[in-house]
């Protein structure tokens, strides 16, 4: 399935909200598409067109640009992502293959498994990258081809330790910049860390997806600085940064 | 309170989405100002600042060109809101006083009293119009320069008639153009009633305002038509249409 181009003003309004090339430093890019009634599905489980086809196109853009692509275990679960990129500057397969962002999944409790996924049969045509699965135990039969990294994990309160595990991806696999696309309990999280997240790239979808749609709303208020909007055909994109609490 | 100017290019983005000057053709556009989040205030009774301060002399030149402005008496009580206009071409006294919209409080069960409330004192100053109440029952003390209006009811579900009320407002009042400003109860019905509401005016403010706040996300999905985006210093505003369900 190939994509429509780019549009011409994105990469403009984009460029200050993006990790820098080839630099070793940490970033992370907080990024999701949402409906006006901040619905990033219709429901767990259903797949959503939520954005027209040149926001689809700056998501692989946002891809090419990052070392590596977080998601949760619900999102993989509900939707077989592909998480690969299919932009690149001339479109061909090398680059795209390079360029493709290493998956990370968030499946502590060890639900997914990569054969037989989206993600393994793009790796098996070589245009994506074989997944991290970030879990609480390695588990007895590891897949092939998957790298399996133990959960960073705060001692006193057993939650997730974002920070540690940011950290050892870069020392570990040499993941630099993070790209993080979901789902609603690992957006809601991190939109309350402003130490962690370098950027916020939301797109807006003129839609209403309802009531009973995933929902993404933070526990707490979360107020955004260095605001830019990029308008599009039917949506719009706001770029931000979270301000520290 | 003075407001700050309006945006230049505002006004030719909102055009084909207000009602024509001087028209008796029925016309309602349903607007309100939402966090990222969908939120429209932080909490029952907490008034919240969304927006920058250029969307709200937005909604004071929409209130410039229409007959009416309706609010729920959810919204009255809780933010006692002053609903006249202040922005005029020339802005005058007189012609702010002119364009001021009637206020239309839908407070069905009687809770709202006029008397001591903004709006009261605005009219009292000459710089806003007395209100229309819908009721359920006129009320044996009526208030002084307060007009009672029955709600119009459908007989086999009892649920109010939108579009008798709208009619009975154009054939006794002579309000031929609607705004109706919130809140997030009276919304939710209106985003479903698509033969109704002629526009839709959404400010989205580059804020999240956390998932204790007031929710506008309707009970079915929605979709929308002739959309168009402003782009303004900290917020989006979106115009478009309900499409026929
Ligand atoms: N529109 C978009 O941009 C977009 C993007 C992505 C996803 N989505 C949608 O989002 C929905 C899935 O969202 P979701 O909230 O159900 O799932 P999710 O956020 O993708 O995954 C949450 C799961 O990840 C695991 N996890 C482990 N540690 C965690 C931590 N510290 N924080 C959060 N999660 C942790 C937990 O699973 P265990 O309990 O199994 O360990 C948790 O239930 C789907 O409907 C999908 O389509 C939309
Ligand atoms: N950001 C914005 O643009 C904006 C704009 C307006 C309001 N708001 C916020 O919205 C909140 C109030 O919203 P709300 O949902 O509580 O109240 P609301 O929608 O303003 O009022 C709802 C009430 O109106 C009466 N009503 C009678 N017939 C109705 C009908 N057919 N449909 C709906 N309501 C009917 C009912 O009161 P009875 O049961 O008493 O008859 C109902 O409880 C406040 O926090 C306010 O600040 C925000």
């Amino acid at each position: 399935m190939s994509l429509v181009s780019l549009p011409q003003d994105l990469p403009s309004i984009l460029k200050s909200y993006l990790p820098t090339t080839n630099s070793d430093k940490k970033f992370v890019t907080l990024t999701y598409a949402q409906s006006i009634d901040a619905r990033i599905s219709k429901g767990p489980g259903i797949r959503t067109i939520i954005s027209h086809p040149e926001t689809k196109t700056m998501t692989h853009y946002l891809r090419y640009h990052h070392d590596g692509i977080l998601i949760g275990s619900g999102t993989v679960l509900a939707d077989d992502p592909g998480l690969n990129c299919k932009w690149a500057p001339d479109g061909s397969q090398e680059e795209i293959q390079e360029h493709s962002p290493r998956p990370i999944i968030l499946d502590t409790s060890g639900k997914w498994k990569f054969t037989g996924s989206k993600m393994h049969e793009l790796f098996l045509q070589q245009q994506g990258k074989p997944p991290i699965i970030i879990v609480d135990k390695i588990p007895n039969d590891k897949e092939e081809y998957v790298e399996y990294m133990l959960a960073t994990r705060d001692i006193e309160t057993g939650s997730l330790n974002w920070f540690s595990l940011t950290k050892k991806l870069r020392e570990d696999y040499n993941i630099n910049s993070i790209m993080i696309e979901g789902g609603a309990k690992v957006i809601k999280q991190l939109l309350l860390k402003p130490d962690l997240v370098n950027s916020l790239v939301i797109t807006i979808g003129s839609t209403f997806l309802g009531k009973s749609g995933v929902e993404v709303s933070p526990d707490e208020s979360v107020e955004l600085s260095d605001i830019n909007w990029w308008k599009g055909t039917t949506d719009t994109v706001m770029c931000a940064r979270l301000s520290k609490r």
